[in-house]
């Protein structure tokens, strides 16, 4: 039974994350590290320094400020760090960088344990279809997302465009006269009501189809991916800064 | 039992629809015309004029050039007459709209009885849904395929902008940073492999998200399309110019 | 602009439909009434007797308990009301029904205009299309559900099955050796994850497939149901019991 | 320029490979051999014993009783042979299996590159995601199938099945009341129209939904995989038995 702590316990992920983790056999959150008190079936500590008891992983799910509280806390126990929470400086991410050459440190930019795992398949499949397939994206969000396509459809398609050795080129929707060159990847933005977030990756062939889809239902799906990293992370003893392809391990 | 004679019995669509008159109970093929053989399980006169024996309907998948022919058959037995060629100049259209004041005349764009379906449905659900769902139309094709958005695209897409009283404004993909206007319709093309045809209209809202689609798998949607409407007008005794919409009938 | 008074603002989806209202141009939650106080920006009767303001629509979002309350008020006002409370006994219902020969009232089993709009197509799209097209249903829902399949798909089916004059089967699924009959509907329940609930409804013909689909994405849905039918009923002056189908109007 | 020499080339596969080679930039078929003569664009010889040119593949598309034949000319020749026609006798397999401990060969059961590369994928993925995702199976299949579920769905599962420790079950459609247990692999058999075949491997997890599909198209599909093979083929010195999965190399 893996035993985590975790920092930010009292915040609407932490009782997500609290939530969640009871569908995992194999681990159970120990303690809680938050200044607001909560019922959460587990204790509380007021703050990481105040923690006097043994546990496997740390799980940070809080904000960037707590960064040094929690490495503070790692090196000291020197037990494997997953950090959640986002909004890091340049300054932090170095930081993070430097401890991890002693410390297991894990951070990932996305938490979905689903994307990561289509972005890490396209690295193997991209190239094996490409030329025979014609590679296509389509992402459906809710209406009032200012940014076309979403980060997640120009991360998918950059790993795509990284694993290949012809130059490809994306095109942002089509209007016209003109057949479909080899090199392009199609990447479709559909923009309407509330849609959390679904990315279609289409290998279209000679004779068939091959798609790798994600959709997107709630938040829930990073807590889930929290608590896959502290899965991982609770079998690593050597230092280093590991994140979901980690997990992963395609 | 309604009796059809198909005009073009022994061409590829001819050869199609005789097969595809099996699944349908109520109506058989009682004779062809074509100038060339055939082993179709009926008689078949080498011309128009040859015909001798009664029938319900004519039905014509041969080539524009066999208008007069048909027409003047027509005119002789007063028996409506289906028309799924295609290629005709202005003064052929001209020219049936004209002998339709007289003749119980059947001709259609589109002769997907799916199409015309979603078509017609669309006119009913855009103003109903308009104003709280988003509608976004996604349609994929094969890569060989010159324009972008299909015609099919648009012509759902004009038929939603005819249906509501607001301006809409179609946008063929995005790329950038905007928030999505209420009177866009999203139009995407996504053009890969041997895709058939398909056509997705989409409207999204607060919660949830209806979807009419269709999907083109291969030409025996025409022959149906054309014994469907052969069944309708078998029943029509009235002169004038139907189409699909008057099969559906919605 | 269209005046509605909200019965149980102050509850969880009180607070939606206070949100989701601001989407409308044309309609405006003018009061509220609850017994518990909340930041809404409009005032709050705490109950029903209180209210003394002018008003076009009670809305009721609250509990089956509160029906004598807004019934007396229907009564006193004459205005139209729309019941979104749930769990009535049938002695309400009976009630809600008698009441309804001298008060225009609103009640509606399923919320969603989405299912209630495909419901309403599939009464003229399943007729049309039966006999040359298959009908099977795919839904899918979360692994907490219990019954399968759904009520909701249990609804369309039955729909399809009293639109159609053959006697149609359901199958629940399939295993073994045998061909589909024409007069079987089957239907698929696919259950998993927290996926909220999605419905498709496929007709499966020679050449082509028309699918409609259903996505619920949250709760929210309800919201907008309600507001479309005090959108509706503010236009109805007559007596009469009024549902989703009317608001439709296809 | 890898060079091919297509036995069976008139037949319709014959035809449709001779199409699909020239999407291929990298091979050429340089001769054919059937007993009938064809217009292909490159010489055909009559039999096998007639070949008398070089050549890096022998790619066999025709029938199981041309065995002996192309294993003699790949005696000869020592040069890799990809064996895509089907119907053989245990017999037959267990030449094929004798004869690889000599010379280079390929068969592969299924030879749709997108069927088995979802295979290869499900391998690693099953095993990742399972405990914490829900999986079920969607196939859909014209209304003249016969056998339910498709021997390719049961392929999946099997492979499903096999990558896992705990002992999953299979479910072929639900009705009634009961959750799901977490082992069950629920399998469903969507029958309708002309479909020619789609599979819809499906992940359901807590806050998201990953899926890996597949929607064949045409007969197409197996020029393409065939096409391939001989590609990987023709860097293959050493004798074995090879398939799909070698080609596909994950």
């Amino acid at each position: 039974m893996i035993k985590i702590i975790l920092n930010g316990c009292s915040g609407k992920m932490g009782k997500m994350i609290t939530e969640t983790a009871k569908q995992f056999d194999n681990l159970q959150i120990v303690a809680g590290i938050d200044k607001y008190p909560a019922e959460l079936g587990y204790p509380i500590f007021e703050s990481t320094k105040a923690v006097n008891i043994d546990y496997d992983v740390l799980l940070d799910f809080s904000r960037a400020d707590a960064l040094n509280d929690i490495l503070d806390l790692t090196e000291k126990t020197k037990k494997p760090l997953v950090i959640c929470s986002t909004g890091f400086s340049n300054e932090d991410l170095d930081l993070i960088d430097k401890r991890s050459k002693s410390l297991p440190l894990f951070r990932s930019a996305n938490m979905s344990l689903g994307i990561n795992l289509i972005n890490s398949l396209l690295k193997k499949v991209a190239p094996l279809l490409y030329g025979n397939y014609d590679i296509e994206i389509v992402e459906k969000h809710h209406n009032q997302k200012v940014d076309a396509p979403s980060g997640t459809a120009i991360l998918l398609a950059d790993t795509i465009k990284n694993s290949l050795t012809d130059k490809t080129e994306y095109v942002y929707g089509r209007e016209g006269n003109s057949k479909r060159a080899q090199n392009e990847i199609g990447i479709h933005a559909v923009r309407g009501g509330s849609i959390v977030g679904d990315h279609d990756v289409i290998f279209a062939g000679t004779g068939e189809v091959i798609e790798l889809t994600h959709k997107a239902i709630s938040r829930e799906v990073f807590a889930v991916g929290a608590l896959k990293a502290c899965e991982y992370m609770s079998t690593i003893t050597n230092p280093g800064l590991y994140n979901m392809d980690d997990v992963i391990g395609l």
